[in-house]
């Protein structure tokens, strides 16, 4: 008998992954069967990544399985939500064993971490990709969201942006960078940590948040679009990795932390009366995020500075963030 | 500027579509924020549809929209929930405006018809293919399951079988049949209709239900090893359509009622206890499904009967219903 659907499943899908008590129902009826705790809202959110597109022949398949999970659970992080169930439509242009152990495993260790279930999905033949609809709960009214940022707000990120660039710009050789630089930005490039703690953490302190998975720049522009506001970032106060700016000219390095994707770091604000509260919570965070600038009442504007100055150059590397279809 | 990934959500998938008052957050943050109704339990389903695998170049773009809708929607009908939220994952080749046009048209006319508010997914470019995920709701303990048909059950499925399979051949020229048929016919292969009532109106008397994708004999089958039980099935009670029956001999169209699969019926066992209350509730039902068999005690055993004898012929049709991989 050939190796089918059902066995696909069974070997590198369910046995011996966590479970957890409020799935009635996980993969193996027409649908997952769930319950939300009481009052909890439900988030949901969706990523699809494509062979060619999303990564290349050369990135390792655990990377693969880490990443479509991180990408996810990024978002989930972004509205303040603690993770919960995953549903995997995974298409395969044939079965690879060595590619799906790798992939499970990828995907697993985010399950395991976290105590994800993957409660569902489908599979299918055609070329590689895979989409992943990620369940999250966040308690009634708690939810960050991108659409309410206020002015005077202060505005901040977590870890240091742009690494993940520097490793693709290594990739398609426009940069060179030294060999303990490039491991340790690939590793960013194959797996981001999604932060999730910190946007549990920011529930009650942020005004609004999103992930930064296109570029500061375009990310940033999404909230100001959103909240109909404006912003002041100091671009010396953008948190850069040793990296990155021993790796590249300083300029180029904001344009990096700027304009380059998959980050999957937080960019939130916080009002003025919240930031006793949040250096409080934050005291005892691993990584402090770094305040680089703060909200201003000019609708979808962004002005870069340096000293009070505006700051603008040339944008040899990469211009505007990431957006498929432009 | 170019037509991007944010111009094409706005332009075909949230203007003038249904809202729904459960949605807080839909389109446009980094994740949905949804309320699911008190005392109900959440069923989320996934299906994925591959340009060249489940639809191909002469499929119209409006019956790709409409059916990777329906057919997660089965599966909603097949667990006893009511839909309400979908996520669309869309990977496409190129924007093509026509083929967009139609393809959120006819994806759109199901979320009309059955209240569903699309909440959220992703664009991306790449081989055409997309997953949908769809959310609905059961009340606490009725969600109708695979693994819990008991012997002496009562077999039903709704419906006509076979017809969207005999569709299928007939565009692969394994049969041919009147031009009147295949317009009935193909209707069913493009513009499947979930059972969404009927499905919700089993949740107290059917003892288990599945849809019917990939062929009964395969989707009861997985009926019986879920449930450890066996059945025995009256060939000539399957119900056909006089399309099927006026195409093709009497046998081979039992064989397609059997083993083709996108009929997106349900097949469901009703206890002999609640038949009573079955009958009454079917009575006001427009299309009232039709008994086939009675589950019996021999774990996974299917007994194919005419007249009480054993039913089995060559197969040169298909054999077996369609899985994946195998």
């Amino acid at each position: 008998m050939a190796f089918g659907e059902f066995d696909l499943i069974a070997t590198y899908f369910t046995q011996r992954w966590p479970t957890r008590a409020d799935v009635e129902l996980g993969v193996g009826d027409d649908g997952a069967l769930l319950n939300v705790p009481e009052n909890n809202q439900l988030v949901v959110v969706t990523d699809t990544m494509v062979s060619g597109v999303h990564f290349d022949q050369q990135t390792p398949a655990r990377a693969i399985g880490h990443k479509i999970a991180a990408v996810n659970l990024s978002d989930l992080a972004a509205m303040g939500a603690e993770p919960a169930w995953l549903s995997l439509a995974l298409t395969l242009p044939d079965i690879d064993h060595e590619w799906l152990t790798s992939f499970s495993h990828g995907l697993r260790e985010i399950c395991d971490y976290y105590g994800c279930q993957l409660v569902g999905g489908d599979t299918t033949r055609g070329p590689l990709s895979m989409t992943l609809t990620a369940h999250g709960f966040v308690p009634n009214g708690l939810a960050l969201r991108r659409d309410t940022a206020k002015p005077g707000d202060w505005i901040y990120v977590s870890g240091t942006l742009g690494d993940a660039g520097l490793a693709l710009a290594c990739q398609q050789q426009r940069c060179a960078v030294s060999d303990s630089h490039y491991r340790r930005v690939l590793e960013r490039l194959y797996f981001p940590s999604p932060r999730v703690a910190l946007g549990q953490n920011l529930r009650e302190v942020a005004s609004s948040a999103i992930d930064i998975s296109d570029g500061l720049r375009a990310d940033l522009g999404h909230v100001l679009k959103a909240s109909n506001v404006g912003a002041r970032i100091d671009v010396d106060e953008i948190p850069l990795s040793l990296a990155l700016t021993e790796s590249v000219a300083a300029d180029t390095a904001i344009h990096f932390a700027l304009s380059s994707g998959d980050d999957y770091e937080l960019c939130f604000t916080v009002p003025e009366s919240r930031r006793g509260v949040f250096d409080t919570l934050m005291a005892r965070h691993p990584a402090k995020p770094t305040c680089i600038g703060r909200i201003t009442s000019e609708p979808g504007k962004l002005r870069l500075e340096r000293d009070g100055e505006p700051w603008e150059t040339e944008d040899s590397m990469q211009a505007g963030g990431y957006e498929h279809f432009r």
